[in-house]
């Protein structure tokens, strides 16, 4: 597999230090940070990966822009004024942008459409489970899961410990259940979606891309 | 094990049918029964099940009182002033009196006390699953296993198909979870646990006891 | 809905009993029926189902001939040149065979087959768990699912009480995992599989079917 | 809370980090450490945290001896000499030893020999899931479980991911089914473990104890 040259936004935070992880595996050397603590460059990255804050947008834009490098963008929190300059600095360069890069949750949403459009009359429930910290009710995982299947479901949230996230939708018939749970066991799956992002990105000069684009295209 | 010669209230019932089921197995026998088509009688009972309805409250004490013989009472829905009836006619008959027989809720709620005791800081969730045609929300075992716990805790409830019911009560520490969960397959739980108090009554003169008496002494 | 005047055969039989109460809520007519009490007919059946023992298969293959009506065969046990010979007879007549009539199985196929070949580095496991009267490990049911994804993948079985039959599915990757589970509640979801069946049938007049096929297409 | 000041064996470790983590959000002071790097002393130690190797075990000892305070010993893979050698000492200085600290573990032996005495005719299964990586088969743990419960049955061991340890144990009888299940989502846990019997230790002058003392005792 190719090596990458990378440079990466919000390198000291949780999100940053495991993508390093992450990259440090396959190889891929970090040539540019740009953090709480300032900037540092040994070369010009290749890919330009961000995890940060909502404030640093313009910068990483700007950063994004003056590299001519394409751009997985995974901050959370983003405005729709923010996420449509994404778009239009994406027929510039190529951009990922997703709120999650966990490969399960897409297949959970992929298995709970198909279930949806063939057990049209079973009942839907969805359930998430998140460590006690977590303050909005319900996850907007699951939120995302109930638009996805195009259904008004009653959605149980739970909040128990220190559990990373987990994501449950249940079918219901006269006679049977299915049931498909998707747990996060640590962030490093969501490292894992954002570098399997990089590398989708690395032969595109531009566009704007959704997570289930890398995934399934 | 004892052979005894039962009557049984409510007999032509869902769960007269799987009582009749559970002491023939037994090799006991009936003697006695009434239901909407009237009564049926062979010889003396020596104990009296039912599982009928509120409105037949007073058919039933009036029988168990001019048998002389313990009861086994499971018909839901009494009110307080039948329930306390109940009590003063266990001044003469023994009673075993409960709206859950089954033994796994008995036992759940056991463990559910247990862990709360030294799991003083952790997180507690309960669920239930049931049926799409359940008409209450939350369970009334869910509500019994909240008030045994003595703790506020939040009650998520799910509606699926034609599952009999599912509960379950989850602790969330840092670090760790444990969740306890039971599920009904069948109502010939509830007939068995209706037969185990039948046999726990059968030397006992009078007195009133719950099914966690039945189990735990 | 169409009404059908159908004919049973194993009509005494726990799965006959079944898919009486399931036609018979879709106020369809039984007009024959073929048992281990022997024959009874009132009209001539617009279709033909079988829920029986491969020691009457001759005799179904016989009645379906004269008929000259569809075939749901539900059948378990059949051997391969009872098989051919439903082949054979399908030329004929149109029928639908499976060895497993549940909606919820095949969908438990699909979405595995779907993340088998999406997240082919995750590690799978197969479990089953069934009531402690099932005589083979493991079940059936589980040897399907895992020839449904073409890998060696471990089943792990577990016999407890009387559960009716739970099949999960779990797929581990770095930082997540994924699990579908199936439990069936009650037989009657086998027999609406064959009701189903027969509606998928009455207007072939022949060819050879799945249950995939009368689900999918 | 008393702040206590406390000396750490192996405290580069996965394990050693942890117990920093918990005693400084304690505000308990780090007076003395060892581990590869070698020895660093500030004050004498009112306690000492061991989770190192079998390899480092004498060396242990002798601090302990010399510090003569109580011990919390979490090495595991000490032999059975060890083990007489560690109880001998404890004639000296208080001991607690384990080789499980979580919590939520003993809790789960605690529910499943209450089932276990309660439901002595339902069947039983043990199942733990790992991580891909995990060698023996079935775990530690889930061998302890089984034999805490005095009974021969099944464990089902499965192998997805990175799954920390999940250990579950079920009961089924005619009619319904209890499941315990424990995971772990963190080494945290043990670290919390570890620090609980340290305050337990604190007042005790000597004697053996293990973990299920610190929590029941």
């Amino acid at each position: 597999m190719q090596k990458i040259k990378y440079g990466l936004i919000g390198a000291s935070g949780r999100m940053g230090n495991e993508i390093i992880d992450v990259m440090n595996e396959k190889q891929n050397e970090l040539v540019f940070k740009y953090d709480v603590d300032g900037e540092w460059q040994k070369e010009l990255p290749e890919i330009l990966i961000d995890f940060s804050l909502p404030s640093a947008f313009d910068t990483t834009i700007q950063y994004a822009l003056s590299f001519n490098c394409p751009l997985v963008c995974g901050t959370t929190g983003l405005n729709g004024e923010q996420l449509i300059q994404l778009k239009n600095t994406s027929q510039k360069i190529a951009i990922v942008q997703s709120f999650n890069f966990s490969v399960g949750i897409q297949m959970l949403i992929k298995c709970a459409q198909m279930l949806t459009q063939n057990l049209t009359d079973w009942d839907i429930e969805i359930s998430e489970t998140h460590h006690r910290f977590k303050k909005d009710k319900p996850s907007g995982t699951a939120i995302m899961l109930k638009n996805a299947i195009e259904k008004e479901v009653n959605i149980s949230s739970l909040r128990l410990g220190n559990i990373p996230g987990d994501h449950e939708i249940s079918f219901g018939g006269l006679g049977e259940v299915i049931s498909i749970k998707h747990s996060a066991t640590s962030r490093r799956t969501f490292a894992e979606g954002a570098v399997k992002s990089a590398y989708f990105l690395l032969n595109k000069r531009n566009g704007f891309y959704s997570f289930q684009d890398v995934l399934f295209t």
